[in-house]
């Protein structure tokens, strides 16, 4: 694979075969083909030499390591490709081969190249996320009443719903979906200026011929060019890395849900998934890994993009090749935490048992705030700050049950027990009624997300 | 200044304020205020405490450092400056300090807080961006048929329109600046969900709390929280480190065009700019210079803000802490570019004179192609470019201008003087001619963003 | 403070006032004041004339706000600096006024100064590194033999030597430590090139006055001169944040470890420490979260000095100046990180008897590989692996104890009995036994640590 | 090749060689054979065994696309490969099966096998960065006394000398050289801790097989292991990202010298070397091109080296993939580079007559210092500063050499004649006289600099 190993490792087949060495070359050459088709519609060159060209533009006829040899030589990747194209062209017909990459530059075939491949990249990426979505929707709709701990700065905090949850881990990818959509209209487009943005060579018919390979090549056109305006193609890639944070967060949760002393969420098991060499019992969480990696990874490919967005003059001078060469692994992550994560998902062991054993083995602490609220609308504010203080202290030196602390300083106390319904006390205690909030607002945040998942194409 | 000194000298002063202690302590407790406000409009609270908590909302009443100190003790700005305001209160009313920061988190008023100086910031950087835009594109439509060199890897290329560059200048900003009010949309929004998120402790009427307390900040409001789903607010901050990106491109080109060999353009000189301490001849480009800083610190910190995204369970542990420190540099070197680059435009020394010498001291050889290219149609391609490689190779080595080594090539081949026109080849000199397609392709598109610009509110 | 309230918050104001305005300008006049005394003492300035200078060198004299307003307009810190130590002096003395700065140029003073103050900031970071390390080499020696779960993949895995865990702590710590110490005799260097790095101005006496300067300051001075030639500087930069670095691994492992549901470490309480606004039970790991924050942000700011290593010619256009905004923030973070750090260790509570529960509530399963290895040695590593694979399937689904599994397989299985002795595998079970090859390489390690620690000054 | 085409355009295929799928999984099987090796003599498992072991240890034996989709599932590139070898021995004899891999773990192959392919690249990188500082210091030596303009915030500042200049570009690599074989004795070590870090299953003998392997890999040994301390080794990472930065920095010179308008310098040129699509007069800057692409990748792929340390317990989950996955970029383009720069230093075209002429057109504005220190001494700083403003403005406006306009200044006012010397004044504007500073410096650094490169191993 066109891939370094430990790189290959951490993504897919699908998406390394995307952006290798012939799907570049090769998309590379289908501009090289659409440019020929449209400058013989436009009359500018002959119809049949279009068509010669158009025979030899297929990546299975050229010695890709020789080309690439040859490119670090000319500092260009498209210079000797189109010497290679040229050559074949010529074997045939020397006037043809003349018309080969005619006014265009070695920027406007490999740029246009790689939004190509690009866009092969985004299909695989879309519906991989699409999938992991729908899936996280149905979970959330499953879960909305099931309680589980939330958890603040790594420390239990209160109860929530666990539909809540998958609820907030969805909402984040059908907005980068969405977003994806919106900004592939501009991103996705040709590249053709000609040698510094002019489209010079082809005078009048320039932008007519640029029209009719954006056409051809079912891309958008740009009333300038974009070789060294970069903010199009550049948000296009730091969207896809917003993604790759987001999957990162999941990923992040899963891990630690799955940590065999918590063990609520757990990653399928199955044929060689997850195993250890030195320890057969345990149950790696792969799919995490394979995520957490990506979003490790992630920001300083899209610190890379920005880092290369001032490009010299009318074609850069180094960053322009080092953004070219950052791109795809960008899309590779994203599509390999994808792919991890929708296989995670798919199969996700859920214990809402253990969930509320957790819940239960806290001791109640974690109802001390709404204790609290209850204590405070009795007793005043400072007050009930101090006792809840003193009692949760105690119910954690003890390890006894806060709801028995609370009760035990309530009997001891006349006037505490004046001020205080044991019966509302005891209610604030039970987990299920805790999610109720929860619940409400995650049904309504699923419903609107389904909505919007839905009604996008 | 709330700023390191070699921070500060790279700003604003203006929008350094923005982000001060004060600013930043004032718009934490604008929240309490609002949030005490809607509580009493839905009867949560008694109106006079909501009254007197609002009274005591004033950063002036606090003490800055102190609240700083007990932050790092406390793990969060909010808790002593809530215990601050309470105190505060309580010395007037104990009732009424109980409703302080009542249902609320430390992270509900901390994001809370950002956003709304965010907001500031984000109008001080509308602001300049529109008049950067503006200069721009009237220096386009001013430049139009200035014949300039293009440059490509950093080497003279051909000649293009001057305007051709300003316009591309402007694009960029001009879409950043759409981006940016789509953006906001969802960005600016409220955080409210107490300590979990689910607005427990206010009930049934936690979403119409939040509405009341969003709107009376003017802030969006989104159906679940987004205490750990980042990726709006991280969305935004993107987009203007692709703003400061763009910024660092037209910082690039104007460094490298007012170089002295160069000396194309020139910021403007004037009392105590860009002086040097050693060489009292030399006007230092320090607009350039302090765009480029901002460009060359950016994409760290918008790596910065997606490394921080895999914030974990409800509330992060680190990075939510690290993506707050982070957020104010993006806009303050945003700002400090745009300032310097709009008072470097509105100023900018425009040399054409010295534009066409340059174009001049290249012997005509950035018209080799389209010398090649009229060869290429009279002799074939293969023929052409190899002829040319000869008369250019020539034309370095004996310093001689490319029109006149063509012209004894031609006159000393009766093949070739019989297959071309030296008219024709004459008129390919023509430094005016050649920026034609330039200057139409400009045109067009300063139009197309002049349209833009002034639909956009 | 001069430092954003996000930015303070993590850090300490020891170290906020080490690179505060005051500080760098004055560390500038430091400088000034010492390269007046060494030309004096070369004869090239009057000795009075330095003593006024050096009287006049005085941060406290000078308005730092409007030296930061001119030096954006100026675009170098040093120039109205210069020109108000120049107009004090000349107040006084026109004469000497022009002995001011005499040979330098702006990068000197700035860069000197800049160092200056850094050897103030590594002296704290080095006195806190060191009772840091001190502090882990006493814990580690107290627990060489406290067993407790070792985790790999974020899943328990066997059972090791608490104070092997402290001692990995340590190592990184005291190799940073050393590796400081080296760093700094080439990293702290005086600058003094004067306005192309020839000390053109000083003549012959250049060399000499040099060496005066960086004797008198205490400073490595290089052969060369040090303006676009960062790789000392950004080497001591880069070692800081692998120490930086090292103290996220620490409090990585310590927020894992002190998670509500582990609860085998946990930070100190007290007085306003990790308290919660909402949940008054909660105990929130803040040194933890501030070297978390620290190591979190030290990457981009690692990134961002080898980012702008690429300085033009004899003097960078805005990757100078980049990297020194850069600078302070990675000292910041360090030394947050290590005061917060020492904080919790020295306060650390550990909850060995936790630690033992944790491992026994695994039922035996993270004692599976040295089972293994036993059965492979008695029936071959293929038999046994897969023995192990169903016995260790059946203890995870029947929650039994899977030393009663292994027993129970033996029983039902006559070849198995005949070839594998139960007291044998009985003793595989014992925490304190499996932890003692941990102990063993834990002893050794802390005493090589110990030794190396001791012996660096 | 094992990378993608953009990648592999900006580097060599030698060290693409170094880091691919088959060295890497050979290497891997290296220290399987090694660990076996180092097993049979201490006697833990039989010699037959070992040797039947290291006979399948061949990468040839096996299918790596194979490994790598199982390796996805697993979660880790060892375990397939693992189970490869495995089969392979137990086809031949199923207890010395048992024996593959004994006591070691995933991260242990893996990380080993990763040092020894990265000492490979080493190999390569230390040969040609030895190559280049050597024609560095040629250079540098041959053109001690050429006068060159320095430049100094993308200005013209005054003369140097241009071996000053290479010199300088050299300083940084010798550096590097030298810290790189120190920094080696450390990072190149043996990773050996089986499951947890505490070669638990070799019991007593664990420390002696380690040390055996270390000896027959020729790799260091520390007296832990590194599983989740990787400081050593990023600190490897990080000296080979600061060459690059050096390497960039070289490379943004020799761009900026190299521009059309300037003209000093030139990479040679030659067949298939630097030519453009369009512009076949144009030499492209090529090795520079590949020198500042790698220089704008390496900072973001050493911040990922940092933002990885964090990694949880006794192994990470995600974040020691992710820099295992970052890793090899680094050294790839660093060769690149260096190989880039070497032919570039090899064949490079230095135009000391442009120099001497750009020195000139500059009219002898760069030698204001100059006369602005003479005429401070004559009559007082402040004085003399106003005449030199007054003076250069003059002839920058009038386009006068600025020896003419003091002679002018002089001559028409009494005052001045009588305090100044022409004939002095005149000398200050020679570029020979004004380089023997930076000559005379120079020429010490490259003495110093040519004894620690000799010096050095």
């Amino acid at each position: 694979m066109s891939v370094p190993i430990f790189d290959s490792f951490l993504t897919t087949t699908e998406i390394i075969r995307t952006f290798d060495d012939t799907a570049v070359i090769q998309a590379m050459l289908d501009f090289e083909a659409a440019l020929a088709r449209a400058q013989a519609a436009q009359g500018l060159i002959p119809g049949p030499a279009a068509q010669l060209i158009e025979q030899h533009c297929k990546a299975s006829l050229y010695d890709t390591d020789a080309i690439i040899v040859a490119a670090r030589r000319a500092g260009s990747m498209a210079i000797p490709l189109v010497k290679a194209l040229t050559q074949a062209v010529a074997a045939n017909d020397a006037e043809a081969a003349s018309k080969v990459h005619w006014g265009s530059t070695s920027q406007d075939v490999i740029d246009t190249g790689t939004v190509l491949v690009t866009r092969d990249a985004l299909a695989l990426i879309n519906d991989t996320l699409d999938a992991l979505c729908r899936q996280l929707l149905v979970l959330a709709e499953q879960h909305l009443q099931t309680p589980v701990l939330a958890r603040t700065l790594m420390q239990p905090a209160q109860v929530t719903s666990l539909g809540f949850k998958f609820a907030n881990w969805a909402a984040p990818l059908i907005r980068s979906k969405q977003q994806l959509k919106t900004l592939v209209r501009n991103a996705l487009q040709l590249q053709l200026g000609g040698a510094v943005g002019t489209l010079a060579v082809m005078g009048e018919q320039g932008p007519a011929v640029a029209r009719r390979v954006a056409a051809d090549l079912g891309l958008a056109i740009n009333d300038g060019n974009w070789h060294t305006q970069r903010d199009d193609w550049v948000r296009l890639g730091l969207e896809v890395a917003i993604l790759t944070g987001s999957l990162g967060k999941i990923a992040t949760d899963l891990s630690l849900m799955a940590q065999g002393e918590i063990a609520e969420l757990a990653e399928p098991s199955g044929q060689g998934r997850g195993g250890s060499t030195a320890m057969p019992h345990k149950r790696n969480p792969v799919s995490s890994m394979i995520a957490l990696a990506a979003a490790a990874r992630t920001p300083q490919r899209a610190a890379g993009l920005l880092a290369n967005m001032g490009q010299e003059h009318e074609r850069g001078l180094g960053n322009w090749q080092a953004e070219l060469a950052d791109w795809p692994g960008l899309f590779m992550s994203a599509h390999g935490a994808l792919t991890a994560l929708l296989e995670a998902m798919n199969g996700l062991v859920i214990d809402t048992a253990r969930m509320r054993q957790n819940i239960d083995n806290l001791h109640g602490l974690i109802f001390a705030e709404a204790v609290s609220i209850y204590l405070a609308g009795a007793i005043g504010r400072p007050a009930a700050h101090h006792l809840m203080e003193t009692l949760t202290a105690r119910a954690v030196s003890e390890k006894i049950h806060l709801s028995r602390v609370v009760r035990q300083a309530i009997d001891a106390d006349d006037r505490l027990r004046s001020q205080l319904d044991l019966e509302q006390i005891d209610a604030l205690f039970d987990p299920v009624a805790a999610t109720r909030n929860g619940h409400q607002i995650a049904e309504k945040l699923v419903s609107q997300l389904r909505q919007t998942f839905e009604n996008a194409p």
